[in-house]
C-alpha cells in the first residue's frame, strides 16, 4: 500500500451531486478539494444521468482517487424516486468501476455515526465536526458537498492502514486513542 | 442517416442481463444475435454491477449499434428491489452514455403493446410474434434474451425512418401497412 492514499467521496442525487476529495496520510487526513454538479430541472434523465457520468469521470481523471466512497441511502418515500436515486448512484458508480477504482458504500446513518459518535446528529452537526478535522471553515452553501466529504471520511475512519496498528471505528474511537488531537479543534 | 442502423435491446437486471441486436434495413429488420449475461448470487452487487457495465460495454464494442434501447419497469414491489434494478439499468446506461449512444427507454408494457397490439400479452405471445418476424424460432431458454430482443424491436416500430414515409406504431399497424408480410410467417 502507499502511503498515501487518496478517497474520493460522493452523495449522488438527481438534481445536486456532491463531491469531496481527502487524502488519508496514515494518522491525519487533509480536505483537496470539495465541489457540487447541479443539474437542471429542465433537463431530461437520461442528460442528467450522462452528465453525473461524464462529472465523475472527469474528477477521477483529474485527481485519481484511490477508491471510492458513496453515501447510499436505503430507503426512500416511494418506488419512482428510488428507481431514479439508483440510476443515479449506478452511473456514478459505473464511472468508478471503469477506471477499476473500489467503491464502498455507506448508510447515512452509519456516515453520521462514524462522524459524530451519534447516528442521528444533524447536518450541521456533521459540517460543524468535519470543519474541525479538516479544518474546512464554514461551508454551509455547499451542504450536499460537505455530505460527499463526510462519506470520504467516514471510509477513511473504517479503513484506516493496518500498518498504523490501529483499526478506528470511528471519529470517537479516532479520539480515544489520539487525545491529542482535540487540541486542534 | 445511414441506409442501416443497428439497434441493441437491453433487459437489465440484477442477476440475468439479456440483450439482443437486430438491423433495421428501412423496411424490415433482421436479427444479429441475443444473448444473456447471468450474474452469481454469491457475487456482492458491486462486482455484479461492475460485470453489467463491461458487458454492455463489450457487446456495444463488438457491435457497434446506433441506439440503445431499455426496457425500463418504473414500478415495482418495494423501495429496495427499485434501487437495485435503478443502479442495474445505471450501470448499463452509462455504457450507452460512455460510448454517446442514444438511449431509449420503453416500459415493459409499451413493448408488449408495439409488438402484439395488447399491453396485456404474455412472454409467450411476444416471444411467438418476434419468432415469426424475425424468424427466430424458438428459444425459450433465453427468454430475458427475448425481452431485450423485444425492446429493440419496439424501438424500431417507434421510429421507423421519416424516408420511408410511414410511421408504424406497432406491429399491427406494420401489418396493415404491409399486407404481404404476413406472407413469410
Amino acid at each position: 500500500m502507499k502511503s498515501e492514499r487518496i478517497i474520493l467521496g460522493i452523495d449522488p442525487g438527481t438534481q445536486v451531486m456532491g463531491y469531496g476529495l481527502i487524502v488519508d496520510k496514515g494518522k491525519k487526513i487533509e480536505l483537496i478539494t470539495l465541489d457540487v454538479f447541479k443539474f437542471s430541472n429542465k433537463e431530461d434523465q437520461a442528460l442528467r444521468l450522462k452528465k453525473i457520468f461524464e462529472s465523475v469521470l472527469k474528477v477521477i481523471d483529474e485527481y485519481h482517487p484511490d477508491e471510492l466512497a458513496i453515501e447510499a441511502p436505503f430507503f426512500g418515500k416511494n418506488v419512482q424516486s428510488m428507481l431514479k436515486l439508483g440510476r443515479a448512484q449506478g452511473v456514478a458508480m459505473a464511472a468508478g468501476l471503469y477506471r477499476e477504482i473500489p467503491i464502498f458504500e455507506y448508510s447515512p446513518r452509519k456516515i453520521k455515526q462514524s462522524i459524530t459518535g451519534n447516528g442521528n446528529a444533524s447536518k450541521e452537526q456533521v459540517a460543524g465536526m468535519l470543519g474541525n478535522l479538516l479544518k474546512m471553515g464554514d461551508v454551509p452553501q455547499l451542504m450536499d458537498a460537505t455530505d460527499a466529504v463526510a462519506v470520504a471520511v467516514c471510509h477513511y475512519f473504517q479503513r484506516v492502514p493496518d500498518s498504523a496498528g490501529k483499526s478506528y471505528t470511528g471519529w470517537k474511537s479516532f479520539l480515544d486513542q489520539n487525545p491529542g488531537r482535540m487540541a486542534k479543534k
